[in-house]
């Protein structure tokens, strides 16, 4: 990655002239396109755009502050962000451990450029002793049904100590409550064991053999106070026969899970995942 | 195709030395089998056989007959086919003709091997005038309101007068009756314009799109008495993205339905798909 | 599709400001970008750019001449098209039919927008009687080995009396010479099928049954003096077992070739393929 | 898995029969097939069979004592596997190891039933420090030009001392000798990062950039005296696009690797993988 590099992202009501101005101003600034991205949306009239620049020595600061006279011309959401200055992520973890195993793989090798703020789990760090958390900070986090709005409380606490950005359900296998799913809005992600909206709720496998499909999925959703309704980021299936037994199915989905889960770790770590009201925007390359 | 093969499929209750008493009746009359496939149902204790043997001259009516006895001895749901003959099919289309037209591009060319002894429209033939039907009867069996039950009661008769063995809704856009749909149990095959259970009903592709869906797909089952619930038999996506508008789901999905009902087509007219209570047995080679 | 829409393609050495200096002009002259995306090759130093704007009422004279001064200035290679103008396709075929009966019924339904100026065959009209040609106009030259050179100049002639501006080789089986090779160099599209560059040459089906490969595949890409390999546009696969027979993997063939060429046209059609030496850039939706 | 569950395996030449004589001797013996997959090879006249049998009590001596006079009569190559008893395995690794990692986790939860009897690399022990080898015997032998035949020659050694019935090459990145290739014949599985026979040799998603192909893949294959030409087990592609670099490829490539390996070794351990001269027969289920 060269140096020097930002990513900006923008949504807004579309009209004429949004690509001229971002562009021009950033021209003006001495900055240089090297990605972009755009999106029109005919139903609900919203523009949606990502670009990558080199901004030729200005800093952030100096950036955001010029850039805010063009947002608000045309009544933007946007971010900007240091390609260096990596996403801050927690993740959490039930008893299943093959998206955690994955993800901290991928982390440790660079495909995955974040910084994993903390491991927060159900189960004590015995459960996960064959993985090398290196320095990651771990909280057990026990749920038995008498204390569960006294865990959520203590997790929402470490979210925000943390400094999270980003909060992953990877195979969490918990219903968060409707305020901390409305209060992490767009920022945290769910993997969902099915191809929804088929086989929502509790053991989809399960579900799946029973109905005798023939193709078996997952689904990576942003968390809405909807249980399985938030707004799809990715899926993706695999191909499975009458002989496929249910823990033949849960076994072939921890394939499509870990990997559904690290690509949308990837979009999302770049960037590259919008929110259109109860859908998403997702600018791959 | 070899001369002199058949295709013996069957079903029935578990027990041990099923297959040894089969093979050992065909061997002892010189038949030589030459595909075998086979499943066990641990939930419904119920086995599944297919084989394809070589006759070595002796004919239908007396392997029928030779065979009847092992069949009743394990309570046996079984069909003998001679390979050289055909399936007898019926089409029905309504006014898009994508699988209608793939179907019979397939079938020219030698890919489908069966005998088409009619199509049925609820559209007049001119519809569908820059396809060659050959010496197919066409019927034009239009649909209102009004007269429902009178246009289901001449499909019903033209289905017996046809000798048809199999009913395939090619996108035929019309619900059968609960009665029609139990007379034609089992042969009686529906291109689905969703991947079930997700979307039933109507307009699935705007129903996906609203939901922001990242996959969409296609399934072929039987018709039964409860709408999109019949045994299916195969299904098949392709991914799309936030750019795809309802139109752009539509024609991709033209793709995927007329390639699942091909697939379909051909598992069945080799005696591939059994059924097996609400779900099928697919003998892919 | 909107009136007014203008589809403009360009590649030129990369440097700061293309993209504000071209949707600066766009926006000077009242058009508003609906569409964009945008390539920077690193390794050639080459930027790629394909813009769909909406024209405000200018019409493309006016248009064409206001952008070669920006065109100029960055020593671009650029094509503007009225999104309404179709593309003249002219389509040759040998004796098999299947890539040209699906053009044919995807042109016919809509989805390939393009006028098709002509269908050229080495086997005669009767040999496609199944199809209904409509008013296109309909060309047998057929090939000996003595008078191949007379036969290509027919041809030569006859692309360049039809106007044609893309020639499609839908399954021609026949090598062009170097000489025409190069004449249609970026305008005349092949369908191999194989998954280049694994078998070229002739019989890949048979290649690939000797070597006992897993997935079988096809490529379209553009035509050069060197045979099978010009840039390549659009590859795809499926999967095959040991007990598919060649005329199997040449069945399975005939699918895969037929989409990846319709997929390769529509990309085509809508001016999402640009040259890039002998790559290719492809912008999809 | 159930008890007293046998896996028998079989090639043999192809006459009339052989169904009939191995299911007859078994359900003799009171032994009850569960699972059965045959094909006879047209062009080499030979037969294979997997049989899934329950043998009610009996041992393996005795069922092999048995079933040799059987094996006789047909000139058969016949393998006889209790269920319970896992095969020995042998990983090489080079510096990369997410071949490795990933076949550890899915040995770890029981995804891949094996004795894996050590790990072998070129690299230190402090390579792989982020992965958990638990029990499993680590060697380390380093390669250098000059001492490359007494490597492998302790290399040899280590597969005899071990008892490794499979050697698995997961990413070894060195070339074995054709002495030792031939002595681990049907034995010894190299993952290539390529889709076999497109880009043989050194650096292929390098080639695979430089000739712009539109899919990448990796091929499983056994080890031969003939470098990347010994029978093709399993195949795999990912689509990839003009924005891909070398380095993106080669992440997408590691996706690719590691999960066609997983699902070779899988097959193999369920001894779904029979040779068939230069190429495979693959029972999958």
């Amino acid at each position: 990655m060269a140096a020097d590099q930002f990513i900006l992202t923008l949504s807004c009501p579309d009209r004429a002239g949004i690509v001229a101005a971002v562009s021009g101003h950033l021209a003006g600034r001495g900055c240089n396109i090297v990605e972009a991205q755009q999106f029109g949306d005919d139903e609900t009239a919203r523009f949606f755009l990502r670009l990558v620049f080199q901004s030729g020595g200005i800093d952030q600061d100096e950036l955001q502050r010029g850039f805010a006279a063009v947002a608000d011309t045309f009544d933007m959401q946007w971010t900007l962000r240091d390609r260096t200055q990596r996403h801050r992520v927690l993740l959490l973890v039930s008893k299943f451990d093959h998206c955690l195993a994955d993800v901290l793989y991928r982390w440790r090798i660079g495909e995955l450029s974040m910084d994993i703020v903390g491991i927060v789990a159900n189960h004590p760090r015995e459960t996960y002793r064959h993985l090398d958390f290196d320095t990651i900070p771990f909280h057990f986090l026990p749920i038995d049904r008498e204390h569960r709005v006294a865990q959520e409380a203590a997790l929402s606490k470490l979210i925000e100590a943390s400094g999270a950005e980003l909060v992953v359900l990877a195979r969490y296998m918990q219903v968060l409550s409707a305020g901390l799913a409305r209060q992490l809005e767009g920022r945290c992600i769910n993997i969902h064991h099915s191809f929804l909206p088929g086989f929502k709720g509790a053991r989809p496998y399960h579900q799946a053999h029973r109905r005798g499909v023939k193709l078996i999925g997952a689904t990576a959703h942003f968390v809405t106070a909807e249980l399985d309704e938030g707004p799809i980021i990715e899926q993706d299936i695999e191909r499975v026969t009458h002989a496929d037994t249910p823990d033949d199915l849960i076994r072939i989905g921890r394939d499509i899970e870990r990997r559904v889960l690290a690509r949308t770790l990837r979009l999302y770590l770049d960037d590259r995942v919008l929110l259109n009201g109860s859908k998403t925007v997702i600018f791959t390359s």
